[in-house]
């Protein structure tokens, strides 16, 4: 049980991000001593102020995982590394496809050569949803196949689970890739609901949504994901461990915009742009089978719509917005 | 109908490997102008010989692929790109990683930039049943998941795959993926047969077979698998096309082993290693269905054990050997 025992330091790349100060506070408060790698790209100093820092317990390196050297000393004596960093945005992607190239499968693979080389026995890998494609099946399980990625991020993410279970294979470490339905929840930069608020700050009156409001997903608030990636991450014992992470339900576009509508006091007019996918890239409908992880005996707490409804109340009352 | 249309040129990376080199000769015989684009570190000069060279027949241009400015010409006006360069050699992949994610994943990256830069409106791309990683369903359909590859090798093939998808959906190109059983023909530089016949040439009374002979996999010879290719390409619609390509039945390493030394003669002692898999990365047991592309229309013409018996016959001819 390396990620909850204490026996030695615990490696976050992106801990700077939405999902990695969830993980190191996580973890922190497990009595691991932690070091985040991050380039603060799109992380935050912010996301990580006021942890107990220092020796044995939180480390920050700043640092870009293209450039091993600059991180090569927080690998050591590492017990396992969470490779939590990668472009959080899928539309941006698209327009520079390298960065998901050099961000994603690049970094992937000087992450594990890096762990290979300081024998970290375990690597957990952030994966997501958008490696199935537009699935059949919904919801869709681990065995889903073919895997048909249809953004540059979703293919180097499918791509960096595939070095995670060669270096595994091949290399003596244990593997474990988890994919995320939408993670939502503190420290946002990007997404449905921090895109949405944006769009009313700017015009009260008038909400534009992309797509037709069709679009349905799983949301998982991310104390949630990090809570179902440990439970995994403790249990399982396979050379390459593969879970879902995602709620058990899913909600439209439609109900989102009308929530946030009425978050801010249900005076905006919702314009839908039309289309049956939002923007080049997106998922439509994405809806993950959990089984396999409930099988291991973890359920999320909050459903998709509790997950939406406690992160609109949190964006609402930092913004100082009263419905 | 791109492919055997005549309507523009058609390039191939890698054509002047084992089984590129078969697809440069069916495509010339179809009356297509060919550009071969091979950096001739697995290919060889001779796999070209005396085919029709010059243009609107052949035209060979040495570069590699990592640097686009080399081959940028031979993008422009191509009605295909045939994707098929790769290291051959999964075993030397495992000792040194990287050379699978530059030849294999950033060289695919830069071919499809390179087609879409040269707006090319089809790419296909000769990936593996490696990506299957040990599949627990025989035979393996192209639905089966996940795909966990168990080399450097395969997770490149994957990542490969991913990226093909991806600029498929993102930037309106049609993606052809074909899952390779183990192909054997003319023009080999590797594999089993070319293995066990230079263990023969430097030890004619003794054969080391690696592992227990009882690995059981699917071999196409390279005419049926360049067959298959074409067919696919004419007939399938989707955006990304993925086709499993093998032969209907499988065969043993034992009773290719067998076989080699009756064409030797019969006197050499056959001596196993040992061992479910024959070396770090190998996949013991391999049998695809090709079920999908039989439903297109097409078989292969040869079973796993006629593709071996043909493929000695030509090696034990080319060496001078008489069993």
């Amino acid at each position: 049980m390396a990620a909850t025992a204490t026996e030695g330091p615990v490696v976050v790349t992106g801990g700077a991000g939405a999902i990695g100060a969830v993980l190191v506070r996580e973890l922190l408060a497990r009595g691991h001593e932690v070091r985040v790698v991050d380039n603060f790209s799109s992380g935050r100093e912010a996301h990580l102020a006021g942890l107990p820092s220092g020796p044995g317990r939180l480390e920050v390196v700043r640092a870009d995982l293209l450039r091993p050297d600059d991180y090569r000393s927080a690998f050591r004596g590492a017990v396992a590394v969470w490779h939590l960093a990668a472009n959080p945005d899928i539309r941006l992607g698209t327009e520079r496809p390298t960065i998901d190239l050099e961000q994603g499968t690049l970094a992937t693979f000087r992450v594990l050569e890096s762990a290979r080389a300081a024998d970290v026995p375990a690597v957990a890998f952030s994966s997501s949803s958008v490696v199935y494609g537009f699935p059949t099946v919904f919801p869709t399980p681990e065995e889903y196949g073919p895997l048909l990625p249809q953004s540059m991020y979703g293919a180097n993410k499918l791509a960096s689970e595939g070095l995670l279970s060669a270096f595994a294979h091949s290399y003596g470490l244990r593997a474990y890739i988890y994919r995320f339905a939408n993670v939502i929840g503190p420290f946002m930069t990007h997404g449905i609901l921090f895109d949405l608020f944006e769009k009313l700050r700017r015009d009260p009156n008038r909400l534009e949504v992309l797509g037709d409001g069709r679009q349905a997903k799983s949301y998982l608030r991310s104390e949630d994901c990090v809570g179902g990636m440990l439970f995994a991450f403790e249990r399982a014992r396979e050379v390459v461990n593969v879970y879902n992470l995602g709620s058990r339900d899913r909600i439209s576009v439609r109900e989102i915009a009308e929530k946030v509508v009425a978050a801010h006091g249900g005076r905006a007019r919702i314009e839908y742009t039309g289309g049956d996918r939002g923007w080049v890239g997106d998922i439509p409908q994405q809806w993950l089978s959990i089984q396999r992880i409930e099988r291991l005996g973890w359920r999320p707490t909050l459903s998709s719509a509790e997950a939406i409804d406690r992160t609109i109340q949190e964006l609402a009352r930092a913004r100082g917005i009263s419905g």
